[in-house]
């Protein structure tokens, strides 16, 4: 073996070991938690010192949401001033607040002065108004005027998700004299891509990336490599419409600025990567009819995030059931019209929820818009005259072969092709309608579309075959 | 009205003017769309040098995606060598191909030389073996190499993503030599945030951030400023579990490594923004039953995407209507049994679905592991039991009180408490089961939920009417 191939192999070994803590499927391992646990029971502050502390923030958040309730709260207190609050912004809402509910004010205070204020402020948030108010008291006079003014900027703006650390220089420095001042200034933000220029009263100029001051000489001013500030945000709009924009023009950072242009805070990649994250778990869930749910979510309120939805689905399935129950005579000298009609209602619950999540995606990513609306319209109405006719011949023939009545086939059929039109147009024009109105289509449009495949179902099939066999 | 006032106003309304080629809505705006389309009719080169071939190329390529089908082509051809091919990654894949095939090749592979290497192979991926070779092979040889060596690794893989440009330095330099090294080089990347340091024969020793070469002093060695290189990651790793990297540890760019821990690219989080919409859109649409479908497929495409998942419904369709059947007999007896039944089915379809929603996406996080996954079974359970209570009681006073029947009401309460309970099960149970076999819960999850919730809701409201009415 060469000296080399030595070589590579421990440094794989290395990077192996820096990893440890999880498992092959990514879950904190079973070893180090256990581990963990026992030196949380026998009060091993040196151990949890040696081993937990120095996690990244990411990892020691999986390593507190994997221990039990009452570990959690005790290894946060032995480790004390050790405990980085970051990782809390890495754990559930639920989870967060017990431990913070936990924690010696003593102990929040000073750790939250260590944190960028958009982490901070991530977990200030959270709080009650009195709790908070009583933790912002305590805080060093700067640290409390950063923060308040964070906070006073409406929930989910990016005001909110912003950092107020940043650089800022005049245009009249030379790029010396910038570089000077950034290897002399202890307050720094920990890592940072562009610094900003702006005029005394801190009104935005403009900015200059860090590469381009490596790649200027030191004695040209910042006013001759300054760019115009790509698409300063707005620090009252909403983080979503923040993440947009960062998304398409693949922004690393922006400048966040207030009603009167002047310079606020930062906006960084990694707390939009977050709310692009939250933003598709949200419409996700809503699609699925859950709320604001989390994984550690008791039964408690793991009901209430679920009840109304169930609630208003009762209320369709009654209204669907007493469309039925129009027809009660027929089925009762046609029994195999109660065996089918849920075929006919559940093909078209399902081609309608086809077309509605391609629509809602479409309209949440804004790729539907009003050029290609009539387009998507007509292409919808093609894919479901289409598989309507391909579903309603296969269907017809089963049903007809099972029932050994052909024209009960042809019935199952004509119905077929009505609710597959129907829930076509549904899936597609209910979104847009919501969305038209400001309702968010993806928490609304699912009852609104299944209850309508389900009455238009029951009703076309019911209807024709009472029509057709006279009865 | 003070001249800051009037400045301000000045300022805000010439970012207003950059941003005009948007509506409200944050569509192309009809008049912008206009003026193109006319210039590309009277083919007005010099209109569409000024106006389209400077905007961003997001910008670029949304007016693109909002112009007819024969106009893209011609907008292309008309701007030659100032149309920015990389707007062709910001649009469907379909338009994309519909454009490259209608471009002269030499125009093609002119503009692909000025692209990034990581936009490039976006392009060139999706074209056809034959094509993809013969635009290669008219490429520079420097160009064709870098290109060769991303196409070589797997689809989806880290190396695919990678940009092939960065900035690599020996240990033994000095600070002042690489700032130097930056300013005089003209081959470097558009923009970066860090600089890798390696050995002779690329092995990655290390990297340093720009921001820290900014603050220390000339004369210092980058060995004595370099940092261990933040996860460095495998080429042949897949884009999803390499944003999972980017996102736990907030990385803002990281080396992409070959087998022998040589540095051949760079991953930025431009890319993995990207990436983490793209595998979001995918859960969204397989739980949707929806398959790799975009908004510009034609009817054809689409009918496609979604004809397996109809089928597979139609199979199950049956199935439950196949349970129905077996109590032929009791229906005909007691119509209320088909009137009633689609509510207990549905109620479950619903319930299924919510708790399949939270345990899809659970694992899609790494959320749900071996650690909590008892407690979260526990915990459907309870909440299974308790809507199912609860609506129990509520659609039996319903149904007892509709068909004046009390002990019907009795029996649907009892069929709603098991299917309720049954959807809980299998809306965890399922999707769990899916990803220990390796497959994607996302994807095939929904049907077996749905028909489990059917066939049991049926068999169970159906089977206890016929058992306690004796019928």
């Amino acid at each position: 073996m060469s000296h080399l191939d030595e070589e590579v192999l421990k440094e794989a070994e290395t990077r192996e070991q820096t990893h440890d803590i999880y498992n092959e499927e990514g879950a904190v391992s079973a070893e180090f938690l256990a581990g963990v646990q026992q030196a949380i029971a026998e009060k091993d502050t040196a151990y949890l010192r040696e081993e937990v502390a120095n996690l990244h923030e990411s990892e020691l958040g999986d390593v507190i949401e994997a221990l039990d309730y009452d570990s959690r709260p005790e290894l946060v207190r032995l480790l004390g001033d050790e405990f980085d609050l970051t990782a809390l912004t890495e754990v559930d809402e639920a989870i967060r607040l017990d431990i913070i509910e936990s924690l010696p004010s003593e102990q929040l205070v000073s750790a939250l002065s260590a944190l960028d204020s958009d982490d901070a402020v991530y977990i200030l948030e959270d709080l009650g108004d009195e709790e908070r108010e009583d933790i912002l008291a305590k805080l060093p006079f700067t640290e409390r005027i950063r923060l308040t003014r964070s906070l006073d900027y409406p929930e989910s703006s990016a005001g909110r998700r912003m950092q107020t650390e940043f650089v800022a220089v005049p245009p009249f420095w030379t790029v010396g004299q910038t570089i000077d001042y950034m290897r002399e200034d202890d307050d720094l933000p920990d890592s940072f891509s562009q610094i900003f220029v702006v005029d005394p009263t801190f009104r935005l100029l403009g900015a200059v990336d860090l590469d381009s001051i490596l790649r200027t000489k030191r004695q040209v001013k910042i006013e001759a490599i300054m760019r115009e500030t790509n698409h300063p945000i707005d620090a009252e709009l909403d983080q979503e419409e923040a993440a947009q924009v960062f998304e398409q023009y693949d922004l690393l950072s922006a400048a966040v600025v207030d009603n009167n242009g002047r310079l606020v805070g930062v906006l960084t990649i990694d707390d939009v990567v977050d709310v692009i994250h939250e933003e598709a778990e949200e419409d996700i869930k809503r699609l699925g009819g859950v709320g604001d749910e989390e994984l550690s979510d008791n039964v408690v309120r793991a009901v209430r995030s679920r009840f109304g939805w169930l609630l208003i689905n009762m209320g369709t399935a009654f209204m669907s059931a007493s469309v039925i129950g129009l027809f009660d005579e027929s089925i009762g000298k046609m029994i195999a019209l109660a065996v089918l009609m849920p075929v006919v209602a559940s093909m078209g619950g399902n081609a309608g929820t086809q077309t509605m999540t391609v629509t809602v995606r479409a309209l949440a990513t804004r790729d539907l818009d009003i050029y290609n609306a009539a387009r998507i319209i007509r292409r919808e109405a093609g894919v479901g005259l289409f598989n309507g006719v391909v579903f309603a011949l296969l269907i017809a023939l089963v049903a007809g072969y099972w029932f050994d009545n052909p024209q009960l086939g042809g019935v199952v059929a004509a119905a077929m092709i009505i609710n597959m039109f129907a829930a076509a147009m549904a899936g597609i024009l209910i979104p847009l309608l919501l969305d038209r109105a400001g309702a968010d289509p993806a928490i609304s449009s699912s009852v609104f579309v299944t209850t309508t495949t389900d009455v238009i179902g029951f009703f076309s099939f019911l209807g024709i075959a009472t029509w057709w066999f006279n009865i």
